[in-house]
């Protein structure tokens, strides 16, 4: 089998499993309670906020431990909604190809009196600095906008999204579930006020993640009942969860360098391969892009069945976001680059990591050249793009 | 070291650990994905929600996961305010000693512009069943009232409740997080709406949870985005977690029998044994407690001395929630059964389990009376009382 839906979630790293397995059996009282048995859940607890921090480069008391990164977007969206709101302040800025725990959170303000401006995004599936700066207005009180988009994997300038936001005094908060561990992020460096992470896309367990919001922002609560976390984010702490994260995390920064080298150039070369099938498009700008991700539209082809076929030759592959992968809609990150439905139905996101080797990628190569060869064969939408009786979106 | 504070958390039982395992490292898809890997992981999930149907009396499709019991208490409360909204009905009765995610979730909802009723309770810590009938109003949207209390651990007459709350067309949710896998639970015979549980409370891991919603109840979200669990509740599912919950609770719920009897047995020992120490009183009902649950007042004492003594000892204890340990307020639960301050502070709670011993407890008993005695010694306020310059609260 090869595994090419790291963007969906990732195999946990050994080392990750071995870090948290004391904490279950052994160590598993509750960091709360004021015995030393308690007390040893707790230091390993605020260990790990530590170590969090320092490949985040902000500090400890800037980390809040949530159950995933949908989570902490929507606290982080929520805060600032509710801060704007005591200012007077009820805009907020964003871009049409966010992830759907931004989008839907958004949808839910504008449903309690927020306007929302969602921006166009560019066919390359990069936000410009100058479309930020020029959509904020006196009543923004939020920008959000991801560090790196899930399904096309393009990069966004967050550094200067982030200069600019805190120029003009508005918050500016970044969906990072896809950056953090993959590319450097520096939240001080890059003005970021705050800043969404999840431990599963990076080696990590599934069912923890952060939310980093730089000191001096008030955070308002999602979950309400406890103490924990500052009385910020109510529930008994994921203890060993929260340990595997900070051990994924370290592992993912430390040969970040490295991963990136050696990750991005099979990702070239699963981008030429697969550019050599007539009328395809990658998806995504090819250099600001993650250095996993291959993202391409195929004229002529259902999605869900590429996935089928390229699933019978063990190849784990996906259309786009897991989150949505049940809808029968196309994706709206597509749609929102551009892509005409017909061909924004025919994308196939590749995503992999520091485990594929040359030869898996040669296999793909091949095994999606035979599967969009088979498939169009078959379908009498691609027969009429042949006999001229409907015109190509893609030059061939 | 005795473990008795199973009502903060417990031990991961060894089999739960080794259901989880094959979910890290090897099935570790995400279950939204279309690929056979993937459904492997997608089966478990809802394998395991078969499971935990099951032990709830309840069908597969009622149960939600969540992140822990103080989510599912927050997205349960938030359903039916929302749903009674819409109707014109902004009331919500519930009771003084609810845990902090009921209360302080009940508080953000008072200041959205609910009315909200929190009942009295009786000093044996049990609220009746005629309390709730009187205090339902016509515009009375919600009852909330907790399965057992986490503290001093007075169970309630949930079936009576729910019955009355059937009868009147008001929607009924019960925290059951200290009830669920200790003492006998049937939503559908008790007229349960929604019930909230959480996996750590019963050998479970932590970070998972449920909210039980009877069919036809329009769940509300609490966290938005993805499609996850029918859309109410977004986020990559934790699988590991949501398997080692349905394998915890069988487990549970197979030996309740067994070990209520066992349990309580050494409980009623345990209870016996500080009750002979002069001043001191049991909190709440003994027989319509939970089989675990030992919880006295003792006078004269400083709770957080108490347990520190106590740690020196090898025994974990705590005085009350560890969700407000931090805290130097006394207890809302012993306030609310009329505990005068003085008291309420110089309460513990002991939660034994299965595995603790007859002479385990005598050994507690032993070291609780000896450090009694030696604070009672060192204290000013002691030697107040005994020199009649106060007043006792409690008979000697």
């Amino acid at each position: 089998m090869i595994y090419a839906d790291n963007a969906a979630t990732t195999k946990v790293s050994h080392r990750v499993l071995e870090a948290m397995l004391p904490y279950w059996e052994e160590y598993y009282g509750n960091p709360s309670s004021l015995y030393e048995f308690g007390q040893k859940a707790k230091e390993a607890l605020e260990d790990a906020r530590e170590r969090i921090a320092k490949c985040m480069g902000c500090e400890a008391r800037e980390i809040t431990f949530t159950s995933g990164g949908s989570e902490a977007d929507n606290q982080a969206i929520r805060t600032a909604a509710a801060i704007g709101a005591e200012a007077g302040r009820k805009h907020i800025l964003s871009t049409a190809f966010e992830h759907h725990a931004v989008l839907h959170t958004l949808e839910a303000l504008r449903k309690e009196g927020y306007e929302i401006t969602l921006l166009d995004v560019h066919e390359n599936g990069i936000i410009t600095p100058e479309q930020v700066a020029e959509a904020i207005r006196p009543d923004t009180c939020l920008v959000t906008v991801m560090y790196a988009n899930n399904e096309i994997g393009t990069i966004q300038p967050i550094g200067q999204i982030g200069a600019i936001c805190r120029e003009r005094g508005v918050l500016f908060h970044t969906d990072a579930v896809q950056a953090v561990g993959h590319i450097p992020v520096d939240v001080r460096e890059q003005n970021i006020d705050m800043l969404s992470l999840s431990a599963h896309k990076f080696h990590g367990p599934k069912g923890v993640g952060v939310l980093y919001a730089r000191k001096g922002i008030r955070l308002g609560s999602v979950i309400y009942g406890g103490a924990q976390e500052r009385g910020k984010r109510a529930g008994t702490e994921n203890v060993p969860a929260i340990v595997g994260m900070a051990v994924a995390l370290e592992e993912a920064c430390g040969r970040l360098a490295q991963d990136t080298e050696t990750v991005r150039k099979l990702r070239d070369q699963l981008i030429d391969g697969l550019g050599r099938i007539p009328y395809s498009e990658l998806n995504g700008d090819r250099e600001h892009r993650l250095p996993g991700n291959v993202n391409y539209c195929f004229e002529g082809i259902e999605g869900e069945s590429l996935l089928l076929l390229l699933d019978d030759k063990g190849i784990c592959a996906s259309s786009g976001s897991a989150c949505t992968s049940g809808s029968l809609d196309p994706s709206h990150v597509l749609l929102a680059i551009g892509r005409p439905h017909e061909v924004a139905h025919g994308s196939l996101r590749l995503t992999i990591n520091e485990e594929t080797t040359e030869a898996d990628v040669d296999y793909m190569i091949q095994a999606v050249s035979d599967v969009v060869d088979y498939l169009r064969n078959m379908s009498p939408f691609w027969r009429d793009l042949v006999e001229g009786k409907r015109s190509h979106v893609f030059a061939p």
